[in-house]
């Protein structure tokens, strides 16, 4: 009994693979032409650094006629693979790249009007592409979260090179929660220390560091 | 705009020094003898594995008379150090340290008068003596609850020795939000590290895996 509850809870229990095989199959594409995990198309083949003096750009949505244009007057920070089930991705990948920017520097330069909030009751509203799905911007309309103020974005939608590069992976865990096959999570996360991004299930520490900050100072256990 | 928003993300901004100095002093104890941050009494000075063949032993709340005693007939697992508000700890402890084991194997010995259900509303229902406030151990009633079958036990509070010992560090940033100096958090992560209990802002990636696929068995993303 002990020894079953204590497999179940490391994901070793034989209950985890029904009769026939293993839960679910890799992710299509499951491995790189390396034969690695396949994180997500930008980072599969490595990546440069950004670029400090690099000034934004412009995102584009996936449709071939009047496609969506976000101008993003700045460069991104805390770029990062995501796991989590509500950050657009492109078919196939595994995880998102997702970056923060300044709300301020966001901007609608084209088709404002295709654009509509995924999921109008969470914390980040992800503006999208009514025709190609893509999330332009995710952008957070309530006062006292602690990310107030910044948009989330995803640079692989721009042409332009010299954007912040990717520092780490969050919500690894949860990519099991959209059909990830647990027994691949040990090489998928020695995939992401390989890419120079160390695997978190949530966020980052100084990011989590930093909520549990705002958190303290909005209920007196440190001086706001 | 943007450069303050990023460093207040990271914790560098001056907004989190006000006049006079930082936030808060560092807990009491705030350093070991040998000048290293203090985590909890059971581990600063180091610890020995626990003894595979170990069978359990009787914890022992703190009042002076009439103690609550309850029996733990197994080897704990998973122990680790918790830096969540909710785990109890010793007076002036960053961290608890806190294990699980088959619920099956624990039963109330002495005393179970004294004892109180600390949040009825809490996920794991924390059974702490209602004199000197020790808990004494954590239950899940939820039978859908990844961990439903499994005890949450502090094991400092038995003298017998053998018990499975701390393998990582969990919610450490939640730290901050009862008043820990984030100044601080570089110190403490290095040095649960340096004392081999790797530090996670949530659980432990092998636990995260498995509710994640707990979670899919429900949802069926995975198959049940």
């Amino acid at each position: 009994m002990f020894k079953k509850i204590i497999d179940a809870l490391t994901g070793k229990s034989h209950d985890d693979t029904p009769p026939g095989g293993s839960p679910s199959a890799p992710k299509s594409p499951g491995l790189t032409s390396g034969g690695k995990p396949s994180i997500h198309p930008s980072v599969d083949e490595g990546f440069k650094p950004g670029n400090d003096s690099f000034g934004g750009g412009i995102l584009t949505c996936h449709c071939s006629s009047d496609p969506v244009k976000v101008k993003v007057a700045a460069q991104t920070a805390h770029n990062h693979a995501c796991g989590c089930s509500k950050c657009w991705k492109p078919e196939g990948a595994r995880f998102a790249v997702i970056a923060v920017v300044s709300r301020d520097a966001v901007g609608v330069e084209a088709n404002e009007n295709k654009l509509e909030i995924v999921d109008k009751s969470a914390a980040i509203q992800r503006h999208a592409c009514k025709a190609c799905g893509v999330h332009m911007f995710g952008r957070i309309e309530d006062t006292n979260h602690p990310f107030h103020g910044l948009d989330f974005v995803h640079t692989e939608l721009s042409d332009e090179a010299g954007w912040s590069e990717p520092q780490f992976a969050a919500f690894v865990s949860s990519i099991i929660e959209t059909g990830e096959n647990p027994d691949n999570m040990s090489a998928i996360r020695d995939r992401l220390r390989e890419l120079g991004m160390p695997p978190h299930d949530v966020l980052a520490p100084g990011l989590m560091d930093a909520i549990s900050t705002h958190k303290a100072k909005q209920s007196g256990a440190l001086p706001s």
